[in-house]
């Protein structure tokens, strides 16, 4: 076992997600010689420094019970991705979390996460939440879904799953973290909900398939949304919750840390009402999420035009650019009868067009963006022509 | 007419609230040399600059037809006081609105504005407001009165009205700023309102008695809540409401702005999630109310003890404080009969006892401050004593 994404996979399997002494060994060693060290012979492995060695063994031999030839083989039956640092499939905000980056990401669904990532917002809150709260999340994720952002979410009950219908129901892209792994359907009365995700959108998460979830787990996964987003909106939070524990984390990353108010009556505002006191902003609408995510400039290519050269795209991607009519939004099932791609893909593809800054949505349909390579303005059938 | 206070009553018939010109002339010339330039023969006043011939023959017209003596007699047969700037009778917050400042102002109620002033907090909102709006004006200004404080508002309907009668349902202390005379009742369904107010507070003007509220006298209104208080709450606002108008000009005092928030959902919360997404605090109770505009060290007495030597209190304020026993808290009734004063009046001596750190509220009750005159701490009794 000598390939960097086999050490890897099989280090899902030794290092609890955000260790960071693992991360520092990773980053001084690489996945291939760290493996080697912690499976080597009955001698102490040089260099693994920071830890016990009580500690060390119990790394030792989770190492040394790691398949990852049989993980990534049943993952690939499974159709789940395996996907690490340094390759064009990772979200390079990632690497923002420093030593406790995700030694990988398992992934199910199509989509292409680096690009879903860079238009994306984290709806989060409460389990237990109110109508109220539910609703905000529905109609937050509806409404960012429409303006081609991708919500990401922890598939919990409450805010969480109402976040992710509300960005399916409006044919929009949606990310599930995981604090377990992404075959694992937790909480089980998601099941069908995960597998729309999975289908339409993407399931993710750091630990190896049949992982199950744990207190700590749950916490550290936080930190996955955290950074894989350009913006954390809590919509309801008690006091000490998780949701606060993301949110502070997105602030602590440099994202955007974003609070929808409740009535002042209400346990399940306390926490947002907390968060409001201090840095993060206010927000009632999806178009305020918008303002404020969109507004940083170097990552908003719809301002400057696509980021990449047409001819890099992968070629579904290209096959559902070619697929747009020009000067006019197209509907989802043109799209995907002119590219001959299945409609879940497409949505897919469109978003990630859509983070590369060629194309944008228009009510319910699709367009060529306005900006062309090149700086070239497209006039005919754009809303916006006349400005 | 050669008296400052007769000149200032009969000003406050000539100047519409708010009027800087008018006040630049004041400051300039002094009430009584104003009122005679005004009043003076067919020549044009010398030095009352600033004003075109039309505006400034209204101003003479209006002068002509003033008559304090009959105004402030007829005010005195009401039991309605004229109080001006330089007395002690005067809130000098209002000073800090420079030529905008009230010539005066007229006065229903028997308390001590000056003093209440110090220790005063502004609820405002909307006329229309929802049920929530009206249980989170009334439980706030009942939490404010709770805790010695005193509750300022304009006395319509919907919030104003709730704070008012929190305030007063606490056995607390409240102040009604009209946009008109203090003996017109305005809005005609809070004549009996206006009434208890009167009794157990303050209802009082800029206007003249006999005045009429008119849409800018409302504008107008609001800065002098803002500047008589340490802070104002904004309880419910729709977008471009008056009470924003209140808010911000408390800001531009540099007085407290706070907020409460409410539903995204909710019109009447979308105004105030405007002031808090600029520099108004988020607030969802009196305790966090307290906390903000209490922490204003040269504000807070009760942290310094007295700031009035004992024997320059009034007569009756000092009556009152006798009343109290040594080391325990007692009813507004057992006050009312040990010191021989009414109920409603006793009210207002405690909260002008309480503004100069002689006594504090503790629960249903009041008692001597732990703090004496010459920094000795009184200990039996205290709840806080411990400390």
């Amino acid at each position: 076992m000598t390939g960097e994404v086999a050490a890897r996979a099989a280090l899902t399997r030794v290092l609890e997600p955000g260790d960071e002494h693992g991360g520092r060994w990773l980053r001084e060693l690489g996945a291939v010689e760290l493996m080697g060290r912690l499976t080597g012979g009955g001698t102490e492995p040089a260099a693994l420094t920071g830890v016990g060695p009580e500690r060390l063994a119990g790394y030792r031999r989770r190492a040394a019970r790691a398949d990852p030839g049989r993980d990534l083989a049943a993952a690939a039956e499974a159709q789940v991705r395996f996907v690490v640092p340094g390759t064009p499939d990772w979200p390079t905000q990632l690497d923002d979390l420093g030593d406790a980056r995700p030694v990988g990401l398992w992934l199910r669904g199509a989509a292409d996460l680096r690009a879903w990532a860079l238009r994306s917002v984290a709806l989060v809150g409460a389990r237990a939440c109110t109508p109220y709260g539910a609703h905000m999340a529905q109609s937050l994720a509806g409404g960012l879904a429409e303006r081609g952002w991708v919500v990401v979410s922890g598939a919990a009950y409450g805010i969480d799953g109402a976040a992710h219908r509300g960005a399916l129901a409006s044919g929009g892209a949606t990310v599930a973290v995981l604090a377990c792994g992404v075959d694992v359907a937790y909480p089980r009365g998601h099941a069908g909900l995960l597998g729309r995700i999975a289908g339409q959108g993407l399931v993710l998460g750091e630990l190896p398939p049949g992982s199950h979830p744990t207190p700590s787990r749950f916490v550290l996964r936080n930190r996955v949304i955290a950074a894989l987003t350009r913006g954390t909106v809590v919509v309801e939070a008690a006091h000490r919750s998780g949701s606060l524990v993301t949110a502070r984390r997105a602030q602590g990353l440099g994202r955007i840390t974003m609070g929808v108010p409740g009535p002042a009556t209400s346990a399940l505002s306390a926490g947002v009402h907390e968060l409001l006191r201090g840095e993060a902003f206010l927000v009632s609408d999806a178009a305020e999420v918008v303002e404020l995510v969109g507004g940083m400039g170097e990552l908003a290519p719809e301002r400057r035009g696509p980021v990449l050269p047409r001819d890099l795209l992968r070629p579904a991607t290209a096959r559902v650019l070619e697929a747009l009519p020009a000067g006019r939004p197209a509907q989802l099932d043109a799209v995907a009868l002119a590219s001959g791609i299945g409609v879940d893909e497409v949505i897919g593809r469109l978003y990630e067009l859509h983070s590369l800054g060629f194309v944008e949505r228009q009510g319910d349909g699709w367009q060529l963006s306005r900006q062309r390579p090149g700086g070239s303005t497209q006039t005919g059938g754009s809303r916006r022509g006349g400005r």
